[in-house]
């Protein structure tokens, strides 16, 4: 096989903060120490599949050596896979060869590092894997970078919401990003003190929670932070709440942080309220931790391309980095396990 | 007029960051140095109206030296107010007489200080206010505590959300808190370099909202945000988008933010979202300027009670804090003048 | 005189948080909305005075669109003083002409300012001041930006602090910016409630401060912050401490700080620990307050250049930007006046 | 043996944000979910030799419910060790007895944890250790929590700082913690960037140091920042400054920051500063990540107390908490590896 001299770079999927912190290492040892030429690719698959004019584009040390601090890409991402429609693997195979890519750091998450395994497993492409996802549900590293950040800002508005819920005597229900698994809504919940914590693990049982509260008033604090994922759900049998239904009758649901408000205000007789932070967790400058992790991922992943380790992906292993298979790496969803939910348990109430 | 012994203390309204800050000040100036009794009494004028046990209890020294940094009010708050009811008002002239407070230093907005302006005039109740609203709209002051922590909030917000937006090619609305005035939006839009800048005070033209994302487009930034004041309306006759209809054909419209983001996405091709603060902008630790100014706050109030000065509120007007009438205080909402406006448009774009 | 074509902007001395935020308004008025070129110039007067390729440089709406969150200055500083030595002042002016720069926003602190005016009076140079100081002693503005954001963050770091003062029983003593005046000191001081607060204006009494902390450890709290500007001086006749003294018996002095910890040891027995703010206090993205200010005052000084209000300086009035006479502006220090040093003392202790 | 009815916790050594965090998670599984009686014990092992009134207290379920976000140690701390004179261990031991205290939960580092082993092993006194220690130096552990805070907060430092740097084009030496390992200094410096990172385990060179700061200068950025552990040394012979020898030709040198400023200054011409962050550091609310591993630590340390684990630590391996021997947990310092430190070469310069 001919020798690596150009190494393409793109980011796939939702943004993570972190994502810069890789960019970063990955060209600085690429192109600084490496001697590679490395070439930015704009918006994930979608500047390989269909690349516009300055979509791929020489990626120089200088142009990534203050970028750690900032959130987002600034490769840009999509959501685009090249996998959904006919032909369109090829076309990606095609322009990587017409822009003289002969390797690929492909950061993403389960969407992302699918395609990578199999343009690698099915056309040889030479790629390395870097996995990015907030959600922290992959069952290949012990920690994906983004999370801690994540966990952060939820965590701050939990503190910020207390002194609300407190001083109105209030339940503040804090909707927390997380469709399948619950890991920010268990980390924020359990730093953040809530006084209950629901994860889509979990089914949840809402006469519990409101005598929690119950008692929580009995005992003089009429008042608490819920900590929801936005995937939790509740059975519609649990719908007791009658104040939202419009004209026709029809319970006009919105997520599940208003859902869960109504029925702990119907339940409880306590005034409640819902916040959801949505857009907010996965943006602005990463955690200390979450720079310390993506740099460390980036340098590893230009080992990984010097040392002709296709097919991996990075992963955080105690306090090393180490390779795995990007078959591995996607195969499975690492959901929060029982015992660490039942940690929270202590602190219910 | 019998001597001033015992001064009660109370918080009605929306908590706001620095309430603890008057408190704070109050009681270590009125018992720490006046020797007075200082009485605080929980949530507001519900605890002066039907005070259960421990409603009306004494505040020392060594119960508020720490709790300048803490967000929401160690009293509670609550939103009764004793002119809704006939014969409510007279019954708190009764608690107060039978509890031993001859003087009420009364921290709120419009709503508590009017109460305590009509008591004062009416009854004769000795009386001093502290404007609290963290939407700064009070004409008397130059600013209201917790405004400064809200829009410091808010602008944190636009700052996380600027990076994914630009990642992912997106426009981001954010709903930030104000029914009629426009200030913690034009704070925070300014402070937080959002693109464009929406209050209530100035009808929005959202075809000229759209041209301006457009023309970011084609200049190669296919993104930007949005701050919008929750109290900004669109005429229905605007309202084009069709993807939130029901069965029914209804438009189902939620907040302005998730009704702007809809529209934005119709008139422009770009993917938008919306972001709804909520709870957060009022909670929370307070900001150094906000410590700074309830405390002063909290100082002069304490004097005028020393003083005699009844009837009066505390107001900041440059860098003095001054006492201005209750009546002159609650005469007039202070909205976002056009010219403070105008001063956001250079930025727009 | 003739028309203004091309305005040249510099900023001089110490930096703040909120130069970017001037400098971006000044530029997106001037040459966003008037049509003027705008020239940068960097290193202050220095770039002026003998500038090197690339030192003077054209400044573009797109240049500055995304400066206001950060700290410093996009045009570098510098102390460089043009009436230092002979014949500089009129090689400043030789080379605006040369650059064709026929208008000068200047931005600074009382030398800088100082300087802009005297090129006005003694050669006509048309100019508009912009004050800049953290340091916030200026008489003719009631703010100054940069303030905010250093009271902020030695707030934050005396509530850090606290924590551990506590935990070991210790006092400590944190040393803040300010020579002359005590504001910043002042500020942090009551906003991160220190036991002790001591400022250039007011001598200190060492006796005092440690009658107040033996005070506090017999009411069971044997520990404590002083916040002290590092301007404060301690009579020579009143160091006692011997712990520090050389092999020569000579008594090593650090800063203030140092000095303070080792008394407060000697005198109350409690173990003093010091911390040195130092450059922590005036870098950094700036608050909200700050990106506001700083916002207003280059839109004001971009009018006053439209208008051609020369020798004027922007400045806060209540909540509004008036210009001012460069000379009323350099005229006088401001500092923290007595009243307002003594509402500290409520909270000493 | 007699059953477990009371169980004792003490906090011992310098403090580290998530000791409360701990003593809350002990204190709400084995006084609420156990049942024991739970004993805080004041000031680390002062508190049992010589326990004054109120030293030994009985915490409960309410007195720690709200404590997790505080910074410190609701216990205090002190640096007492009874195996430092001869019968202090005996006291303790005696002192245990006659309080009731029949289990022990000891919170702390090497020292702590090292009479505590002792008095496991001479004494049979059951003992479960919690590993404490910002340093991150222990090796039977991933991670110490407290670390996490303290490399955020020297990391801000260092982002704050850089704005400061460039705007002046100086060095800007920072001084971080650790005397014999440089985990913070290595973490605070690769998340924040800075141009060079010295720590205690490898030997500095300053001419190459200043080399890099030469060539920077020479592309154009003559400017910087600098990590340094403050455990680093420079041999006497490469002391070149002359600028603070005193009257009698002796370099007063300060810490290892200001010394390397005055060399790198000398050696470069560039304007070189330092900062020294010192308590800064650890103290405050502590991260979400510190307050999720210390609850944690205190649920599994519960859990060995109910098991009868005794002479055992609770540790962190990879995304588990487990148990080790205390022996193992005190026997080795671990030191940042050369790889680890290598990792950093990519970015300096």
């Amino acid at each position: 096989m001919a020798e690596v001299r150009r190494v393409g770079m793109l980011t796939g999927g939702g943004d993570a903060p972190g994502l810069n912190g890789v960019i970063r290492a990955v060209t600085m040892k690429c192109a600084g120490e490496y001697g590679y030429d490395v070439a930015g690719i704009r918006l994930g698959w979608k500047g390989l599949l269909d690349p516009k004019e300055g979509d791929i584009f020489p990626l120089k040390v200088d142009d990534v050596r203050y970028i750690l601090q900032e959130g987002g890409t600034i490769l840009g991402s999509s959501r685009t896979n090249p996998y959904k429609r006919e032909g369109d693997a090829e076309k990606v195979v095609r322009n990587m060869e017409q822009n003289g890519i002969d390797a690929l750091v492909a950061i993403g998450g389960d969407d992302t590092l699918g395609v990578a395994r199999r343009l690698h497993d099915e056309f040889g492409i030479r790629v390395v894997g870097c996995p990015k996802t907030i959600d922290n549900d992959l069952s290949a590293t012990d920690t994906t970078f983004g999370y801690d950040t994540a966990v952060s800002i939820a965590t701050e508005a939990i503190d910020r919401i207390r002194t609300t819920a407190k001083s109105h005597e209030r339940i503040i229900v804090v909707e927390i990003m997380g469709r399948h698994a619950g890991w920010i809504t268990w980390g924020a919940g359990m730093a953040g003190a809530a006084n209950v914590t629901l994860i889509p693990e979990v089914e949840p049982d809402l006469d519990a929670v409101a005598d929690l509260f119950k008692k929580r008033a009995e005992r003089g604090e009429p008042w608490g932070i819920v900590a929801v994922s936005e995937g939790v759900t509740i059975g519609e049998e649990y719908i007791t709440q009658t104040a939202e239904r419009d004209e026709f009758g029809h319970v006009r649901l919105g997520g599940i942080g208003e859902t869960l408000a109504g029925e702990l205000k119907e339940r409880t007789g306590i005034d409640t309220r819902h916040v959801v932070l949505g857009h907010l967790q996965r943006g602005g400058t990463p955690t200390a931790y979450d720079r310390i992790l993506s740099t460390r991922y980036g340098l590893r992943a230009a080992e990984a391309v010097r040392d002709g380790e296709w097919g991996k992906m990075v992963a955080l292993r105690g306090n090393d980095i180490v390779l795995v298979s990007l078959a591995e790496a996607t195969e499975e969803t690492k959901t929060v396990p029982r015992e660490l939910y039942d940690d929270l348990a202590t602190f219910f109430g």
